[in-house]
């Protein structure tokens, strides 16, 4: 399993990992038509609410779901050794976490500008359960996997539970993106761009699933 | 694998369907908490809509995802030979996808009663596309692994699919069910007992996904 293999890369899970960047960059591309051309467009020190809030879907989309979506395909993705992969791995999910930080940041300044309070909604408790659940990840694969590493036999017993629990949590951003886009008000328009932006975000989630997990498999 | 074996009721993944189940039946008591004595109770045949559409929720979730859930820990819970897991893993999803139509088919009825047009939201789209691949799904798994029944080989081929696929459908589901509960209109009372259906069904999902997942490995 260590170094470079090339035909890995030729595996119908590798193959899907070029349907989930598809998904997720059309999800990309809606999402900044929506945020820039209907909505505002951004700007974190505005003193116009609406521009300060635009940022928290992109960032959490772009910055924390698109971020952690390319870190769980690493493996498949990058054609390096195995230790380089574990290290974009690693430092894919490190940039995921510190967008999703200002991400979350952006919501409750918006909420403190709006004088609404915070944690109010299914969408604020799912999303900061799977957050604080996310870092937590993060914080057991670094010490298990990268310093100090645990002993190959611990490192053996934890890997399905690091995988299972990386794919819940997966689906779990995807449930609080969907959620998110559910409370913000519908587009008059009828045809109903967020219900793309949210469809393409659960297929970019469900892809970078399969393209895993199938790789186990075929 | 085949016949009774006693010993698998004691793996960590054995005793995580038992934390599904809890889950799973705290959400139902919730569920029936807020829509018998917060809401109006069910009437399929009432004239106040309210009372039409209150069997939405309780048959999408008790009817379809439970069920559902109930469907893919088969393996899991149900002491008997494989046949007859099997036997029971198909026909909880079939009781899945009758209850699933009827539940559908009551918000339909509620749309119409109050003259609102169908297949609006995203909460809609995510719904119907996840409940018509969920019927694929066991159109596919029918014939691949019951009858006419597939060749070994190709029934070993399709089987990675066939989980990665329902697992999928399940999160699709659970997906589809917290932006359901955003769609309805907020309780007055600072207690958000939605926020904790919410909750209790996203944790249904991911104990299901995980006891079926960890009981690949552990």
């Amino acid at each position: 399993m260590d170094g470079y293999n090339q035909s890995r890369y030729l595996t119908p899970a590798s193959r899907i990992t070029v349907v989930a960047h598809l998904f997720g960059i059309t999800a990309l591309i809606l999402l900044l038509v929506w945020l820039l051309h209907y909505r505002t467009g951004f700007d974190l020190d505005s003193s116009h609410p609406e521009r300060v809030f635009n940022l928290h879907p992109f960032l959490m989309f772009f910055g924390f779901i698109f971020f952690a979506g390319e870190a769980a395909m690493a493996y498949k993705t990058i054609r390096a050794s195995r230790e380089v992969q574990k290290f974009c791995h690693m430092l894919f999910h490190l940039i995921a976490i510190v967008l999703g930080i200002v991400g979350i940041y952006t919501a409750f300044k918006f909420h403190n500008m709006q004088h609404i309070s915070h944690m109010h909604s299914l969408h604020s408790w799912i999303g900061m359960i799977t957050f604080c659940f996310f870092g937590l990840q993060w914080l057991f694969g670094f010490a298990l996997f990268m310093f100090p590493k645990a002993r190959p036999f611990t490192r053996e017993m934890a890997m399905p539970w690091h995988i299972s629990g990386g794919r819940a949590l997966l689906y779990m951003a995807i449930c609080t993106a969907e959620t998110g886009l559910m409370q913000i008000e519908p587009l008059t328009s009828k045809f109903s761009l967020i219900n793309f932006i949210g469809l393409f975000i659960l297929f970019f989630g469900i892809t970078v699933d399969l393209s895993i997990a199938l790789g186990h498999y075929v």
